[in-house]
């Protein structure tokens, strides 16, 4: 086994361009079905390099994808780490150690979100210097770069140490995924003005003004955004808890579900008002697809020491082939690496202990 | 100046019914102007009697709806708590205190929302044995009952006492307003099974879960619920803190807001995509609006003695009108006396103290 730790980092994220996505073929609501098929767009149509992982025979024919053989199914309901621990021939478990052992350039799960993020922690480890990785999810906003909202999920409880660095690992990502030069980052919370918050956003505010955080992730800090900012564009980068980026991300995906799906049935409603929809469907397609939270690719576990990617348990093909192209695209712009040197630069400069290496 | 206290309380409540809502007509992005619109429309279309409260000059002729004068006027930038203790004249000080006087029976404000909050709480007090009003807001689920969501706002930070305590007001609230008899309350976490959550969620569960809290409300616990839960009528009421509600909130208004707008703006593209969109408005017009999170009317603070409701900052006059006729309804239903009996029920029969009169 080749440790990534002991190949030298530069090196090592430009030899991963040339490694397949390794793709957890047994994880997500309609697995292994979809995630193949996607697997095969992604190969056929996007070109990009895959390896699939799990029980042979339910995966079936690949068109010549080759296979990693994992006798374990992780499901919705077991319990993430313990499942990690217990099921070793997981498929989630060997996509990860695909990626530690040199195999895969970045691991994919559509799978137990618990049980990918507690895989590709436990089997690729942290990045040294990241207290905790953190779910870096982009919303839509229309004609425009999306807004990175971070943590929607890793730790529900979190410290304002930990908010700080995902502030700076989504500047990080917003860069180098959404070429932002600049981003401008802020915190969310439940009014404009200063002091406005949970005892949590009030601490993390005090960090966030006081401290020379912005230094080594090259943003700017906006300060206090609100829920209703979140599709508009206000930020590139807004951070919060996992509990509430969970619960904000699930109820816009939710609340888009009902309002777009309501909107294409009235449009069906009769036939007379079919045969004249038919005429406005292409103008409207391409909101229906800008506005699915999910077709803007899936979410990035950042800070662990290899690109993971989660996808939507419901994820079709497109939508898996989409999460594939952006796993690659993330080990092409070398994410791991940047959040690495994000890290140094930071211990380097950082006049304040609190958000240097000590964080606990 | 008659204390509410002093009346008798059921009687009280009836007699409220025939005295008018006293709005604050300074408060909201377009006061007074569409405030006293809205009161107008009130009068003239709903027939619900209303007083303004602000300055007389400024509101203008109002059709003879009586007017309370008020010098000050709070603005959405003002600290809210110090704004009520220091202007004593302000608008909402004096609306809420018409309600407090036996002038009103109830007080409606689309101002800032703390200092709706607290000079409602400041001048009505809290009911007796409620340890902090919260802030409930009815979620729209097509074609059927709204679900309710609590704590929208009004308190940041939460213990698990005052969480079981609003999913009790919630299912009174439920009952009373949208006739629910036996409301489903919900926990508003990350996940569906036990034990997911932050660590609030996690003894608020155990709370909700160990003592008898249904029997004095009458309600049915379903457990953990998700964000993506909240428009699809998968309970009644769902319980969390305000910092989460007042996100979610936020964060589903903005969304809607951009869905429905693109959609409304693509329907008017070009002239062809336009003529026909006229043919497809009338199957859609009854989504936009039945989708409006605000049009579902106004949150109301629940808890204080007396009704308070709380309009949004930038509801037209049909919008301010519906949040009278929400206040007046509220009246109408006795919602302070139900939550004085579901309390004293309580109380009675309480086999925990920890929910009882004793919650800090």
């Amino acid at each position: 086994m080749v440790s990534i730790g002991g190949i030298s980092e530069q090196s090592q994220d430009q030899s991963l361009t040339r490694l397949p996505v390794a793709v957890d073929a047994m994880g997500g609501d309609n697995a292994p079905a979809s995630i193949v098929a996607g697997a095969k767009l992604a190969v056929e149509r996007l070109g990009v390099p895959v390896v699939l992982v799990g029980r042979p025979d339910e995966i079936g024919d690949t068109n010549g994808i080759p296979v990693i053989s994992a006798s374990e199914v992780i499901s919705m309901h077991d319990e993430p780490a313990a499942s990690v621990r217990r099921k070793r021939d997981s498929s989630v478990v060997r996509a990860a150690e695909a990626v530690r052992d040199g195999q895969a350039s970045s691991v994919l799960s559509a799978g137990n979100t618990g049980a990918a993020m507690a895989a590709s922690l436990l089997r690729l480890g942290r990045i040294r210097g990241i207290s905790r990785p953190a779910i870096a999810v982009p919303f839509p906003v229309l004609g425009s770069t999306p807004t990175t909202l971070l943590d929607c999920g890793a730790n529900a409880d979190c410290s304002p140490e930990w908010l700080v660095q995902f502030a700076q690992m989504g500047a990080v990502y917003a860069r180098a995924r959404f070429g932002v030069e600049r981003p401008r980052v802020g915190i969310m919370t439940i009014g404009e003005e200063a002091g406005k918050g949970n005892a949590l956003v009030k601490d993390t505010c005090s960090l966030l003004e006081e401290t020379n955080w912005t230094t080594a992730c090259g943003a700017d800090y906006v300060g206090n955004l609100e829920g209703r900012d979140l599709m508009i564009g206000a930020a590139d980068v807004i951070v919060c808890d996992g509990f509430t980026g969970n619960i904000i991300l699930k109820s816009l995906e939710g609340g888009m579900d009902v309002a777009l799906n309501a909107i294409r049935s009235a449009l069906r409603s009769t036939p007379e008002v079919s045969a004249t929809a038919n005429l406005v469907d292409p103008v409207l397609a391409p909101i229906y697809t800008e506005l699915d939270v999910e077709s803007r690719g899936s979410a990035a576990l950042l800070g662990t020491r290899g690109v993971s990617m989660i996808a939507h348990g419901s994820a079709t093909p497109y939508g898996i082939a989409n999460a594939i192209r952006t796993a690659s695209d993330m080990v092409e712009v070398q994410m791991v690496q940047r959040i690495r040197d994000m890290v140094e630069q930071r211990a380097d400069s950082s006049h304040d202990p609190s958000i240097g290496e000590t964080i606990r």
